[in-house]
C-alpha cells in the first residue's frame, strides 16, 4: 500500500471511529469513503447495531458484502452521521464533490444527516475551489442547452463520458465537468447553476458545517 | 364533440396559425396542445416546411405519425415558437404545468423558445394560482425527503401514482402533487423548491411573458 493510500485508510478509519452504537449512518463513495465502510463493517462484525443509507449502488454493495445493516428513507427520517469523501474542500470548508459520479445521492444524504464528517487527503485541501472542475447532474434532454448555459456563466463543460457513450449517474442522468477556474463564490455559482432548467444538482456542498479529517501522506491524520 | 372539446380544438388551432415557413416549433403536451399539432400536422401535409422538438415521447408519436419533421437539441439551439397547454394561468399570465407530468421537458422546450403560445381552455385562467395542485418533479432516491421538506413549506404534497405504483416521468422521476392554497408569489414559492436538494424542476412558469390563448365554452377564442 503506498503513503497515499495508507493516508486515506487512516482518515477513513478515524472518521469510522465517530460512528457509536444506534446511529443511523450515511456511506459516502469513493476512495478514502471506501475505507471507513470497511472499518464500520469491522465494527458491525464485532457487534456495533448500527443501521446505514448508502450513496451509491458501488457502496451499498460493498455495506451489504460486509454485513452492514442498509435502510433506506422510507423507513427513517434522519441521520445521525453521515462520512464521505470530496474531491476538493476549501480552507473555510467549502466542499465540491461529483468526481466519482454520486454528487446527488451523496448531497441528498449529506442534507439528512445531522453530522456531516468528510475525509480527504491533503492533495484535496486548498485554498480556493475549482482547481477540480465542478460537476453538475443534468437531465440527458436538451442537455445541450444546459452545456450552452454554463458556456454563458463563463465555465467551460465537458460531457462526462464513459466507452465513448455519455456517463449515466445511478438517477439516470448526465454530468458536466465543468471548469470554472478559482471559484471566489461558491454559494452564489451552486444558486446560478442550480436556477438553470436541465440541472438536477451541484458538486458544490455548501455551508455545511462538516467535521473535516485530512489525511497527510506522511501518515499524519488531522481533524479541522 | 362536446363544447370545451370544441373550444379546444379551436384554440390549438389558432396557436397552429402562427407558424410560420422554416420554423423551429417546440410542441406541447395535452388535450389542447393536441390539437394545435393536428393542426401543424395537416399544414405540413399541406407542404408547410418546419422542423420541431417534442415535449414528451407521447407528442413525439403523434407528431411523427403526422408526418411532422423532428429534430433535437443536438441539432438546433433555438426555437422560434412553443405552443403548450397550461393547467392554470393567473391573470398576471404566471402558470403552472405539469398535470400530463411533461412538465420538465415542457419547461427546457419554452425556455429556449423565442415566443411561448400558451392555449388553455376557460377554466384554467384564474385570479389566483393554487387551486390546481402543482406538480414537482423530484428524484426517486430520498424522495421521502423532499416530501418532508415541501410540508415544512405548507404544502400537502401527494405522490403521484400509476397503477398504485409511483408515476414514472419520462425522464425517469417522480411527481409530488402539492396543494399549497392560493399561491400569491409563485416566484418566491419556484425558487424556494427548486432550491431543494432532489426537485429536479417545479411545474411553476415564472415570468416567461406568453401570448395566451384562452378558449370559451361559448365558443370564443381570445387572444391575451
Amino acid at each position: 500500500m503506498d503513503a497515499i493510500t495508507q493516508a486515506k485508510k487512516a482518515a477513513g478509519e478515524k472518521a469510522a471511529a465517530l460512528v457509536q452504537p444506534g446511529m443511523l449512518v450515511g456511506l459516502g463513495t469513493g476512495s478514502t469513503a471506501y475505507w471507513a465502510i470497511e472499518k464500520i463493517g469491522e465494527m458491525v462484525k464485532g457487534g456495533l447495531n448500527i443501521r446505514a443509507v448508502a450513496t451509491s449502488l458501488a457502496s451499498e454493495k460493498q455495506a451489504r458484502e460486509l454485513g452492514i445493516p442498509i435502510t433506506s428513507f422510507s423507513e427513517i427520517q434522519q441521520l445521525d452521521i453521515d462520512i464521505d469523501g470530496a474531491d476538493e474542500v476549501s480552507h473555510d470548508l467549502q466542499i465540491i464533490k461529483g468526481g466519482g459520479g454520486a454528487l446527488l445521492r451523496e448531497k441528498i444524504v449529506a442534507m439528512a444527516s445531522r453530522r456531516k464528517v468528510i475525509v480527504a487527503d491533503e492533495r484535496k485541501y486548498v485554498k480556493t475551489l475549482g482547481k477540480f472542475p465542478l460537476p453538475i447532474e443534468i437531465i440527458p434532454f436538451g442537455w445541450e442547452l444546459v452545456f450552452r448555459a454554463v458556456q454563458s456563466l463563463q465555465g467551460a463543460p465537458t460531457l462526462r463520458t464513459k466507452d465513448d457513450k455519455p456517463y449515466i449517474t445511478d438517477n439516470g442522468n448526465y454530468i458536466l465537468d465543468c471548469a470554472f477556474g478559482a471559484i471566489e463564490n461558491p454559494e452564489q455559482l451552486h444558486h446560478q447553476l442550480k436556477a438553470i432548467t436541465g440541472v438536477v444538482e451541484t458538486g458544490l456542498f455548501i455551508n455545511m458545517q462538516p467535521t473535516v479529517i485530512i489525511a497527510y501522506e506522511n501518515g499524519d491524520v488531522k481533524t479541522i
